[in-house]
């Protein structure tokens, strides 16, 4: 973090914590006979995998925002849009999930989990336009051009990755949400080159 | 951002995140036969377009928040409460919206589109009031004169802009959005003079 | 703000952020019948009344935090827990406020307008303790000791001022509610005293 | 706070500040005959005690995560991801409390009081991974090695002593209740060597 991009990061976390918080606001106290409460709450389960799910996604976008903005130092007009551009992707999230909760176990099961799945791969094409215009805008920490290196390599795999999670949409529903948990795993890791330099660097960068 | 007015930058950056992530509980799972999702979800598509154009909205007020207290340096208690009535502007307008979704394909289009436009025409006012006071009242950083002057030729021009705006509702209520979106990107650029006195003075500006 | 009271004072407008930001969720688009629009928006005129009552009340209690905070330098574990009873009272604002605009045209007035009054009678004893407790124990900046003293004067005034208040509802709902209106502007202006030395202090005070 | 943990705090901070003041939308403006709002309101008590102890609980996790965040130093990727575990536990609290509000004078008691102590079982699990993850991987401040000695003691209890509360539903849900109460205020206290050390320490740990 710089003094620079310190007010980006604050508007950013703000929207990430809260996007975050609401998603309990879907899952509600099931209406239940007497003493069913507890078949109630079971019959319930996709709400909650919905849940869990949306939770570690965002989860996994906000180290993320973190991990560039370590790399960021500089801003400029267009950097502020494009994070507002990859910010409206992460409020949008409860949307797919909830639309995923509600018809998983039905007829629009495909429909469902192709906008699902659509909406990560529009993600990760916002995640590279904001990556691609710091690196080309040099915005970045000048110190850490192996890191970025690496970052970039990780990145760019992303949108081929999600487009073909989501084509596999049409093939098998379950095994396109699990190439999408496998996708989510991939990138809460560092970076591999990254990491040891990453670590070590760290600690004096926000110095 | 001066220590001064980082108390009031983080308030306003709270309330900015806040209003533009509750915007997507506006977009609901659609109710739907078997199998008709894909039709449900397009035919709800004026919820989407003002969901969009509510997060842009927000999101060129977020900058220009942002652009401005750039240049201001130091707080009065008049301040902390022309920003609270921008604040209001900002959190009032996931209601208008939500009105120009629910009613621009029926019978009460104009007065619907009237009072979304007739909110942005307030939230100028606003703006020009809390920068106004902060110039007279020596708020600002003594080293932006220029840029300053900038900026308030910009908004010098926004009240009058939207009410036109307004009143062209009364004419067609299309053209008048379309004016509405117009004025939004051009509040997004930053203002002509400033620019380049801006950047360069933005990296210092924080130390 | 001092660094030790930093979390305190980001976590508390987080609080006051998120507050002032829902309350726009109580104002929703009316049922109408075809071009019946404007007779429906002006109907819910209490809802808006309500709205911008909040909107204000929150809106003042932050300034007054804001305002005690600049002179608060260290805390301790009390601290900690008299300013979340202090955001109790902030984020309860809601429901007292739904139910006056809800009862205020009926026969319940009386009763939704003692809990809205009730209300900010807890909330003025919340501020005392939590300002009292700050100055005995010493966590006072040592340099405004003059301010402290009129803030301490001019908090004294409130929970006597809001109990009054609180008596006038039985008497007559509408006077206690503008006397209720009278306490916020009043303590929307600094303490008197203070006003000259806060502002030549504050510069310095966050250096 | 160090600058390296600045954004997780911040971040942190966020999602406690929203999933607390969320909680007032349970407590909703009663449906009443006129007349008769006295009673619909005193009749919804379980809502209120519902609202306050999830206000308070969450109130002492915040604390507690202050408490933890004035030791720890640095941060790895790992903590990241566990300080995300935790907040999951947090987001999640309105939930168990709506049902234990919505069940607590029916047939379903006990099922209800079980989710309710069982999530605080978890969340004590997630605070000792948190807390043991940072002292193992040294994370710490080197000077505060006794009070985080006193903070493991105290933490090291939370597992087994929710574990016994969840149990006791089984006997008592009322008494299961009060335990957790009980818990809570053993808690909200800061462990009971660290406190002078921690008094005395914080003023200067931030500088």
């Amino acid at each position: 973090m710089s003094a620079e991009t310190g007010r980006i990061e604050a508007f950013s976390d703000g929207v990430y914590a809260i996007a975050i918080t609401l998603l309990i606001l879907d899952v509600r106290v099931p209406a239940s006979a007497p003493g069913q409460l507890g078949h109630a709450l079971a019959r319930q389960w996709p709400t909650y995998i919905a849940f869990f799910i949306s939770f570690a996604f965002i989860g996994v976008m906000w180290v993320n925002h973190h991990r560039l903005f370590n790399h960021i130092r500089r801003s400029d007009n267009r950097l502020l849009f494009l994070n507002l551009l990859l910010l409206l992707g992460v409020t949008v999230v409860p949307f797919p999930t909830a639309l995923l909760a509600a018809h998983y176990n039905a007829a629009d099961r495909t429909i469902a989990t192709a906008v699902f799945n659509g909406t990560y791969f529009i993600i990760a094409i916002f995640f590279n336009v904001l990556w691609h215009h710091a690196v080309r805008a040099g915005l970045l920490d000048s110190e850490s051009v192996e890191s970025a290196a690496a970052i970039s390599t990780q990145y760019g795999m992303g949108p081929t990755a999600y487009l073909l999670c989501l084509l596999l949409t049409w093939i098998s529903a379950p095994a396109s949400l699990l190439v999408n948990i496998g996708l989510a795993l991939f990138f809460a890791l560092p970076p591999r080159v990254a990491t040891r330099k990453d670590q070590k660097r760290m600690p004096g960068a926000t110095k």
